[in-house]
């Protein structure tokens, strides 16, 4: 199909928001809150490196976009609007392409994330990018370098999931529909995210899984971050099927929300640890030290 | 090497601008001018397709940059900051990454475009992306669906010259340094756009040819452009090849502006034409009609 066919058939109809002019300019042009702080980020996935080439199109579509709204929420900020960058292979045919757009739309519309313009190619591989723009009150972007000692350190949701989902989905494990849901369609955080804005101290998205993010939130904060195993959030399937605690804190993907927040604070998670002074992670079970795995999570090679 | 690596060794040094906070968070955050208009695009380039594999890692960065940038000129807007996706195949190795940071830090510097952000992968096929991120004063970002019968047609620059060093790349034509550069290193004519703002009823950037993009302008205003061949502006090193103003009105990658103005308005650019009641391009040469091409430039598809 011609690049415009495919803008003017499948991507236009979505891109029914005033910003995105109909994809007709060179540009998304668009009139912010005024006052408000802008938060941007672009996430990519690339055919066998972050999904499987049988992986359905419309999962992938929607894995797209909530790996992507997950960084604003760990921002607190508010959806605004993205661009898509689709870089089609020969296999992603018209018929790939509409089943795409289907799924992109579902979690667009979900996510209250209107498209605003992007870029279409022909690629060898199929290549997939997207950049999100979202907004805050001033100053109210959260960081994860301030974190403070006497902190509690709080997880939204339950990890493990999606690393489970993908291990069914790969045919290691009898699939369970909850678990391959977890992985194939995560939920990124948005409402819990903009709470946090005014409440929480520091926070990031679980995408790498939770020890190794965890790390990465006390090195920028300069913390020790206290992690007790026992009290890890795991969903009833995955507890069924005897996960582990230090597995589901080293498998990816599950995209909650890891924050710190001042004692006393409660919210719609779990209190999973506390923040102190000195450096990297510390973990328990049962409050007696058990020793940090050498593999905290996914490593990306690049 | 290690994400983390590539991030902190080659990318960060150009990450100065506080939105980009070192690129430690999950997204960036920028608190735009108050009242502005905000104007986003992304661009991809794709191995094989936008580029060849033996170009200058430099010069891709710096087109990768410079195509971005183009957009916001077409647009009237001033650079704000940009995100860049880094899809690195095998062969784009550590000396390749660094000769692509040197190329992209003197593009991001002559742009006066701040890297904010981005993500890295690996991928089998050199894939790369730019969001780029500008601004305007209130409603003075240009569109291509406002230009008026009795407005001016004018173009910026010289046409035709990167199609000459697209061929002398491709070692069709023995080199001349000027026309190589002209397609290796193109300019974003962001000083002119800025100053449309205000004086111009439309514009876009010529990327795929005058032709082609000329026809877009035309459907998207609902006008008949009269273009004069003989009046097309031809660099002194594309005539003393005998390039043919139909050939250089059909070739593209010269990131030049198309735009259109009331007559009266003068600008750093050539007329090369008038908007007229009615639909679709209308060629003269020595103000005898000429027929329309079956190629108008290049039609990608997807």
């Amino acid at each position: 199909m011609a690049e415009q066919d495919l803008i003017a058939r499948l991507l236009a109809p979505l891109a029914t928001h005033p910003a995105a002019r109909g994809l007709k300019d060179d540009a998304a042009v668009w009139a912010p809150p005024l006052g408000r702080h802008l938060v941007f980020s672009h996430d990519m996935m690339v055919e066998n490196i972050h999904f499987l080439p049988q992986d359905a199109p419309a999962d992938i579509a929607w894995k797209l976009a909530a790996t992507n709204a997950s960084d604003l929420a760990a921002m607190a900020a508010r959806p605004a609007g993205c661009l898509l960058a689709l870089g089609l292979s020969p296999a992603a045919d018209t018929a790939w392409q509409q089943a795409f757009i289907t799924g992109l739309s579902e979690a667009l519309t979900a996510f209250a994330l209107p498209l605003w313009g992007g870029d279409t190619s022909t690629s060898p591989t199929l290549t997939l990018g997207m950049t999100v723009i979202g907004h805050t009150e001033p100053s109210q972007a959260l960081a994860r370098s301030t974190a403070r000692p006497g902190d509690t350190l709080w997880l939204s949701g339950t990890i493990g999931d999606a690393g489970l989902g993908l291990a069914m989905a790969k045919g290691d494990i009898s699939p369970v529909p909850y678990l391959l849901a977890r992985h194939h369609r995560p939920t990124p955080r948005l409402e819990l995210g903009q709470t946090l804005a005014t409440r929480a101290t520091a926070a990031l998205d679980v995408s790498d899984g939770l020890l190794i993010d965890a790390t990465r939130l006390a090195d920028a904060s300069n913390v020790a971050l206290h992690i007790h195993l026992d009290r890890l959030p795991l969903s009833r399937p995955a507890r069924a099927l005897g996960l582990a605690p230090l597995t589901a804190a080293t498998s990816g993907d599950d995209y909650e929300l890891l924050f710190t927040a001042p004692p006393g604070e409660t919210f719609k998670a779990t209190a999973i640890g506390t923040v102190h002074e000195g450096q990297g992670l510390h973990l328990f079970n049962h409050n007696q030290p058990e020793p940090v795995p050498a593999r905290l999570g996914w490593e990306h090679e690049v």
